[in-house]
Parts: C-alpha cells; sequence; structure tokens
C-alpha cells in the first residue's frame, strides 16, 4: 500500500479487479452512544460493509472512513471508533487506507470497503434458479434478541438487562459487536454458489431481493433455521418470539447463498430451504406475517 | 462493471492497482444549500474528490457515495445532488458505483473516488528535491473570490453580488463547480513529476505538506502566479488583497507538482517556483504573512 495519508491510496489489486461497497452510519439511527461503547461502533460498522463484501464472494482488503464529529465530543472517543475499525480490519485481514474526520452536529461514519475476488466470479442476488438448495452460514437473531434486551432494560454501556442473566450476555454482545465469518463469503462463491447475500436486515427481507433478482420464489424450512438456546431463553423473558427474531432480525451478518442441488456445501453452511419457480419468500410453503406486522424489526434509516 | 445495486460492485483494475480516496462534506462547512444548488453540491463534492486521485498521477474511473439527508428536505434536493453526481463523473470519465441514501438531522456527503493509473507510477507528497522546479496546473483564487462576493452579497442561490457586475459572475460559478482538468495529473506523472498535491486548502498550506514530506524548501515567484482579471476587479470591488486568494484560497482544486529542472512540462502546467533546500513555504524568498493572519481563509471543519 503507497501514499496513505497523502492525496490518496494505493492498493494492489492482482485479481485485476476490485470489489467496493459503501454504507453511511448515523447516530440515533444505526447506533446509540449510550448502548454501545466506541470501539463497538467501529467493529459493528466495518463489520457491516466487509460482510456487503464477503457476500459477493470476495475476501476484504481494505477500508476507507469518514467520520463527523462534534466538537465536543472527547477525542478519545474518536480514537476509541478507529481502533474498533481498526481491530475488525485485522480479524477480516483488511488494512486502513485512508480516513477523513471533520465536524458536524450529528456523528456520521461513513465507509467504503474494498475486496478482492481471487479469480472467483462474483456472486449476485440474481443466479439464483428453481431447484437449487437454500444455504446459511452465521447467526440469526442474535443481534435482535440483544437489541431487545437492551431496549427492556438497558440504560448504559455497562449496565445491561442480561447483566442479570450472564447466559443472555452473549445475545448483547452479538448486537454491540456482529463477528461475520467473511471467508464463508469466498468458499460458497468456490464451492459455485448461484446467488448470495448479506443478511443485514432480516432473513426473509433480504431473501426477498435474490427472490426479486433471480425472479424464483424462496421457501424456507423453519425446523432448519439455527435457533440459539439463548434465543429460547431471552423471548421467554421477554415474553416474545424466536422465530421473528430468527426471520426478520437484522445486523448479525449471516450470509444467505443458494447451490446447485447437487453442489457440496462448504464448511459453516447448512441449508435451510428450497429455490421453486414462482415469487417471494415463504416459511414452510407460506406466507409468514411477524408479530405486530413486517416492519416490527425492522431497523430505521 | 458487475454487481451495481447488489451488496457490493466489482471494478476491473487492468492496472493491478486501485487508488482510492474519501471525504465526507457537511451541509454548513462543506456548502451551504442556500449559496449552492443541490447539482452543484454534487458537482463539487465529486470534483474535490477526483482531484485527489488526479494528484497522485491517476485517473478518476468511479464513485461510491452515501448520503444523509433530512427526511423534511425534498426528494427533488437528493435527486438533484446525484445528477451533480453523475455530471462531474462523466466529466471526469467515471461511474457511480454504488451509493447508500439515509435518514439525519445534518445533510452530509461521503464520497469515496477509485481510479486508475494506467501503469504509472503513483506521484507522492514526498519526493520533491532541492533543484526541481515547481509547476501548476489550473486557477488559483478563484473559488475564494467567489465566496467572498457570495458573503458580501448574496442571500440566496439566485441573487448574488455579482449579478450586477457580470464579469464577476465567473467567479462565483468557479466557487459553486470548480472544473479541475483531471488529465493534468496523469500527464505530469507521465512527465515524470517528482512530487504532487492537489490545491484544495491554499498555495501556501498545501505545498507546505509537499515540504514537510519531502524535507524541502518551496520558494514560490509571485510574479509567475496566474492572477485571472476577474480576481483583481473583484479584490478592487472588495477592497482586498487578491494576493491573498492566490496565495491561500482552496477548492479550485489546481494541481501542484515539482519536476526535475531538465524535464518538458506538459501542456497546461506553468513554473510558479523552484524547490530549495531547507524547509516551508516562501514567497519571494520570504515568509509571507496574510492580511489578518494565516487562518484568515481557511475554511473550517
Amino acid at each position: 500500500v503507497v501514499g496513505v495519508g497523502d492525496d490518496a491510496a494505493v492498493l494492489p489489486t492482482p485479481d485485476g479487479r476490485v470489489v467496493a461497497s459503501t454504507d453511511l452510519l448515523v447516530e440515533g439511527r444505526h447506533f446509540r452512544r449510550d448502548w454501545s461503547a466506541a470501539p463497538d461502533v467501529g467493529v459493528k460498522a466495518a463489520a457491516q460493509n466487509f460482510a456487503d463484501i464477503a457476500a459477493m464472494g470476495a475476501r476484504p482488503r481494505a477500508l476507507l472512513f469518514g467520520l463527523a464529529v462534534p466538537g465536543e465530543l472527547p477525542a478519545e472517543w474518536v480514537l476509541d471508533v478507529t481502533r474498533g475499525l481498526v481491530a475488525e480490519c485485522e480479524r477480516a485481514g483488511a488494512t486502513i487506507l485512508g480516513g477523513d474526520v471533520t465536524g458536524a452536529d450529528t456523528v456520521m461514519l461513513a465507509l467504503t470497503a474494498l475486496g478482492n475476488l481471487d479469480g472467483l466470479a462474483p456472486v449476485t442476488r440474481g443466479g439464483a434458479k428453481p431447484g437449487d438448495k437454500v444455504a446459511l452460514s452465521g447467526r440469526l437473531g442474535w443481534s435482535a434478541a440483544g437489541l431487545a434486551l437492551l431496549t427492556a432494560g438497558a440504560e448504559s454501556v455497562n449496565s445491561t438487562a442480561a447483566g442479570a442473566r450472564p447466559e443472555l450476555a452473549v445475545l448483547v454482545a452479538a448486537h454491540r459487536r456482529p463477528q461475520p465469518e467473511y471467508r464463508a463469503g469466498p468458499m460458497a462463491a468456490a464451492a459455485g454458489a448461484t446467488a448470495m447475500i448479506d443478511i443485514s436486515d432480516g432473513l426473509v427481507q433480504d431473501l426477498g431481493h435474490v427472490a426479486a433478482d433471480s425472479g424464483v420464489c424462496i421457501d424456507l424450512r423453519s425446523a432448519s433455521l439455527p435457533v440459539a438456546p439463548a434465543l429460547r431463553l431471552a423471548a421467554g423473558e421477554l415474553g416474545t418470539d424466536w422465530l421473528a427474531w430468527v426471520l426478520t432480525g437484522g445486523e448479525d451478518h449471516a450470509l444467505a447463498a443458494t447451490f446447485d442441488q447437487r453442489a457440496q456445501l462448504p464448511e459453516t453452511w447448512v441449508v435451510i430451504g428450497k429455490v421453486r419457480s414462482g415469487e417471494g419468500v415463504l416459511v414452510d410453503s407460506v406466507a409468514w406475517e411477524a408479530p405486530g406486522g413486517w416492519d416490527h424489526f425492522r431497523r430505521q434509516g
């Protein structure tokens, strides 16, 4: 990497292509400073962006950031956000290429991630075909459950409802620091994934994009969806439905992909449904309604 | 370009490297909606970012944007900003790779530009050596003079002090839509530029980065600096010093570079000074003090 700190930075792209994705995160909409410590904000923002790279079948390589902060915010907070960015870059195998810090009334974090396909064909949302199997790598509903626990009981980054039930703390931690397995993306591409997407807004909603772009129907099998014991426990505590978290909770950044029915699934991937002709997303062959309606668990913004 | 509108986009990089730069622009600090129409905000933001690519000796290729806007802002304003981005992409020979629009209390625009070196070595700020000539391609002080005219008299995007003096309107237009000659960057790189920088904060300040990174002194010759007749006219109108605009006005995104004394300067480049051993930036071999001090013309943020 040449030129970091110069007008621009230079990144080698031995593959002859670069994969790029950008995200803008706004305080109060995408994160809360009283619910997430500064390093967690950085980790989560980087994870969200790198997951988009992985969902194309690419390997995260670099990150550029812009950070807008009010003048009254302690410099340490800014440093801690960048420490979070650096930490997630290290976990992802990427480097920080450049940054721009400016003043503003609202805290805002703008990230651009760059990745490398290592010779693989990019996997879009548009290649699923009837007969394909639908598979998942990663967690579902953990972040949504963690957010529900925070909403129910927490007032600060240091006191959480989960404090009283340590077995629930993993969910709050997952909300604060999603830890996607980025290599699941390139592994799926190498195994011939026909379509792939990052689950950032919820399984049903995001697979809806695959169904629409591919012109197919995706039929999920609820019994095959991974449900962590902590999820059932949290749902019991809060008197809510864990299936809603699993089907509509975003921000865990699991990857969902479709594969030809004869394809060998790579490590970490499990079958959760089937592609049919038709349109939309079904659960156990019927339309699924979240309690409180579709918008119940969608994030704002 | 594959995958635009997908999780991420794929850009060919035949050179085996990609040049990347990111910028964050905040309403009230980097632009004013009452002084610049939405398309101008988009044009100016893209120009600023592409100029950073050109300053490495690279050719702009792609742009990713994040746009944060309050809910009460008309959708047309958002569309017009993106129209400005598209217009400047077309002028620069680049394409929009992706975008992310979100809500926020403050209007903010986050851009990442990508470029291609076409086999040339990147030109950093650190390669100037004593004996090199210092050269410039582009305008100096136009944007600062345009801003001064707006500050003195304008209250809206439609009424300007320059309205009364059409020969000054070019300066206000330059403030709203800087139109850098991006190809001057790759041409300088091909001609062997030893160091190069985008003049975004003012000639003296930005050449100060070259002097510091290269460990040299840069001595400007004031008689060689380009001074447009409109600048002298505007300075007379406002009773101010045009030399201050030329030396400290930013945002025209001229390029400054150093070349070996025997190098042939490419088209559009003119000699404006010399590199000596020492440190800092001099004007006619002496330190230069702006009227009102160094911070007088610096932009905020």
